[in-house]
């Protein structure tokens, strides 16, 4: 099903293609493993190594083609082609996620928000239709293959997720906290928007006690 | 400043923290390096790596104790003690990350929002007082080592970070498209909420071309 591309590389493809599509933005025509490992935070044989299941393996002094290693990219990834993504949650993040730029730059193109609120239902928010619980049926066939966002509290993530899925969806981005429980056949990632702020808290920690260190020396 | 860990084990020590608190509410009080790496998403050679930068080694036969590591990990991320957050931007997703219950619940103290818009500065919004700009320099004095989170449109973040840097702020996590440019001594982590919705989008894809596959065979 993954052609043999380890989880953990796909996992890094799209980050190669932000740093790739900076570099194609400021007029780079080619980029050295070194350059783009430095960008995307990895060293550079990993780099190689992950660019080489896209069959990709650069030209010796010169580098990567940029333009080409971005179709490649995108292609791997299915961004050639619109995606349908409907959002759980017409909230703050739905919303949110709603008017975020990079999902439409990406070909992911946002067909519903669903949400319980009768207020809601009817109205468009951040240019979406939103549209009840009872209406998710409707809206995954019009979009076969499309990927539902979980941006609901977490006391309704499971019951929208068995939902979706009993729809035919087989794609959940989980950004409520907890864990969901789903057959074998659906795949589901999750977002922790905390997780970030911990790696800076991390660094702000070694910093404060080296100079904590420093001055009472 | 980071005592030796490296960056990426860095980056995975929020990820074992999830895991390992959700075992805990599951009432394990041990777990396996190969149970903890399924959980995690790696592999339990590196699992046992990142632990022995903690100086976790586990015990043969019986694996880690749950409430020890999630203990030295809490420390380790600087999360035993409150730390400031103050978010730029009072839209959609600020509003959302204010209302983020993984923020509070691991240590982070969400002290103000910030806006430009008259009509917000003033006013509480999810439980947070929103402030004008030119009170970021107060905000930062009085919370020594917060940090600065970007929630504003792309247009206004680099004058933002500019503006936090300026009050003293060493820790950015940026939320909105782009690159930053900043001092060296200040530390910027990215979140990309497309990301996931990418990887989630090459599992698709591939499924969908096998299954064409095998009915065009």
């Amino acid at each position: 099903m993954s052609r043999g591309i380890p989880e953990a590389t796909v996992a890094r493809l799209p980050v190669y293609l932000r740093v790739l599509r900076e570099l194609d933005s400021e007029g780079n025509d080619t980029v050295s493993s070194v350059h783009l490992a430095e960008l995307a935070g990895v060293n550079a044989a990993k780099v190689r190594k992950d660019l080489s299941f896209l069959g990709s393996y650069g030209t010796r002094g010169v580098g990567y083609e940029v333009p080409y290693l971005i179709f490649q990219m995108s292609r791997a990834l299915g961004l050639t082609h619109e995606r349908g993504v409907v959002i759980a949650g017409a909230g703050h993040l739905g919303q949110a996620l709603a008017n975020y730029r990079g999902f439409s730059d990406r070909g992911f193109n946002i067909v519903a928000m669903i949400d319980v609120d009768p207020s809601k239902i009817g109205m468009k928010m951040s240019g979406v239709s939103v549209v009840g619980p009872e209406d998710v049926v409707d809206v995954v066939n019009a979009h076969p293959g499309c990927i539902v966002v979980i941006a609901t509290p977490q006391s309704a993530a499971q019951a929208v997720a068995d939902r979706a899925i009993s729809a035919g969806v087989k794609s959940l981005l989980n950004f409520a906290p907890g864990v969901l429980t789903v057959p074998d056949d659906v795949r589901v990632r999750k977002v922790d928007l905390g997780l970030e702020l911990q790696v800076l808290s991390f660094y702000a920690e070694q910093q404060e006690r080296s100079s904590a260190g420093a001055k009472s020396a």
